[in-house]
């Protein structure tokens, strides 16, 4: 079990670095639902240097609970002896509002009423979460961007971003990630939102409310991110046991672990702006959205992914002008996104290629 | 939201009806873990007459939230109009230990205590439950029993007798069920087991405790319980809408539809139970309990089962020695085994019928 006497601030720091910096956007920002954020903070990494051109900037979006290091968390695509990396390219990479890791988030004090935000921080979408990213682009005056790169929760703000701003960005590769968030998808949260919900000090004052029920939806979601080849294969318990099962032992782990680097608030805001992913809202339709697209993407799908199936990602790569649809073979599922790094490097290196030609 | 003016006891009253019978085990019931109950009362229906040659027995067993009606439950397979009908068959069907549907369970008072057991019912595996099956049935002087048949925790507990006591049964029809659980499953239901723990009410003494918990957890079983395209397909949303999606609502809806006629006790115990199948558990291995059976088998998967993949119930039907497997193609998952009984009844029929050819 978790212990309690490390702090949600204490594991936040733990969790995020020194290379921090942070642009503060000093005005109202609006929300597409209608609320707002009477101002925002920025937390974000840069790695590697502008060259003269200007041309080599790769912006990298995280998902759900990651923070603005992907070297960290993407390492094997991106880091200093990887296909993206700091010699070559100036990579950029942005703490998505309503996260944990610096930007402003639910544990934020709200300036207008002086106490912190928690179960009243406003409904965010995809969209609001790429308003604050362009804030930034404008602050680091940028004005193309040779590749955008995110998977899941990443892939939908690059998708989002290409649509709103299309001269923007030259390639995209979009990663385990649909045009529209699914029913299926949906279902899946809700039920972590529960889980969280029936945790009452979940609706408490303290900053680390809810922890139970976060770790309780972090092994929920830990079954959609995996397959079953993948918890088959690693908890394989002694022959003749009765209790105690090592796939309640990673559950009960995975679930501690969040708990250590994330809090409650900030997972169920952030797992709600999942579900409005919908390239399609009030542009018509996804079709008429995707054709928006003026850059070259490449679109892969990781085929044992239970959470965003590869039909689903497919799908998106045909709605998309100038597209690349490619399959990985995985036994992780979701996670393959961010393990699978080989395959992606070999298949993000041919579309660079070719694209360059 | 659930209302929360109806009591356990009025919710399982309403859920049972005026049919069930008690079988009284006044002594004392050892379990598998080393535990005891010490005395057990079984619940119990029976639907048609016995025959005089005694050979027209089809018992039924039930799932982890369903009671002793299969005419209820599994109605278009079995019932009156049905392949498995009381006019040719003496059905029974018994409510398993540690269930609130009338047999002994979290919610009766321990007589050594006079409390009720609620969190300090004793681990259950799926041998105990069978246990149980055993001393209804010399209860009812039943020797030969034509037809088992169960899907999903049903199925195991079928599986098990038939090793157990490999004379009785002359048939078995299993579906949606393996020789183990997998640790995928295991995985699933600790992570429900997690969010019912979230709810601290569940560690009081009221009946109804943990009831937000236990929502949670249907939410989290309902996504293996049914498929992608089935959430797709059933919960689609008006365009451009930005909130309070379908599926959630369908999640919020099936959570208390559970609520109102079960309690998280007893979803606890019988969801720690489903981790304890194992056939091979002190029987030397899978392949040498199976090799114990007599019956012939009738081995029935469905195609897009998350919870009990087809691979995982072929391979069972591979292990017995004289089965046949049949995959049902169905769009609802692991929910197929109750819904698609149109197929059921068609391949068990044929399976009935080469059996007494």
């Amino acid at each position: 079990m978790p212990t309690t006497n490390v702090s949600v601030a204490d594991a936040h720091f733990q969790a995020t670095d020194n290379r921090l910096t942070y642009y503060h956007h000093h005005e109202k920002f609006e929300l597409e639902s209608g609320g707002y954020l009477p101002e925002v903070r920025i937390a974000y990494q840069t790695f590697g240097e502008l060259n003269t051109a200007q041309d080599n900037v790769v912006w990298v979006f995280h998902a759900l609970t990651a923070n603005s290091n992907p070297l960290d968390w993407w390492s094997g695509l991106i880091g200093n002896k990887n296909l993206i990396n700091p010699s070559d390219h100036f990579i950029v990479c942005a703490n998505i509002i309503g996260s944990c890791y610096g930007s402003t988030g639910p544990l934020d004090f709200n300036p207008e009423t002086g106490e912190r935000y928690l179960n009243n921080f406003p409904h965010l979408t995809i969209r609001d979460l790429v308003k604050a990213h362009q804030l930034l682009k404008d602050h680091l005056n940028i004005d193309t961007i040779r590749l955008g790169i995110g998977g899941s929760m990443g892939g939908q703000q690059l998708l989002e971003w290409a649509i709103m701003e299309p001269d923007i960005f030259k390639q995209l590769a979009i990663v385990a990630c649909g045009a529209k968030s699914s029913s299926w998808g949906i279902g899946i949260r809700a039920a972590q939102r529960m889980a969280i919900e029936a945790d009452p000090s979940f609706y408490s004052s303290s900053p680390k409310g809810g922890w139970k029920g976060l770790e309780a939806a972090r092994a929920m979601a830990m079954v959609t991110y995996r397959s079953k080849t993948c918890f088959d294969a690693s908890q394989v318990d002694e022959q003749n046991t009765l209790n105690h099962y090592k796939a309640e032992g990673y559950q009960r782990y995975q679930g501690a672990k969040l708990h250590k680097r994330f809090d409650a608030r900030t997972y169920y805001t952030l797992n709600k702006a999942m579900d409005t992913h919908d390239v399609g809202r009030n542009r018509g339709s996804i079709e008429e959205a995707l054709q928006q697209i003026k850059a070259k993407a490449l679109v892969v799908a990781i085929d044992s992914d239970l959470l965003f199936h590869k039909d689903e990602v497919s799908s998106l790569a045909d709605g998309i002008p100038n597209a690349h649809f490619q399959e990985i073979k995985s036994t992780y599922g979701h996670d393959g996104f961010l393990i699978e790094t080989q395959s992606l490097s070999h298949h993000l290196q041919q579309f660079l290629t070719q694209e360059t030609r």
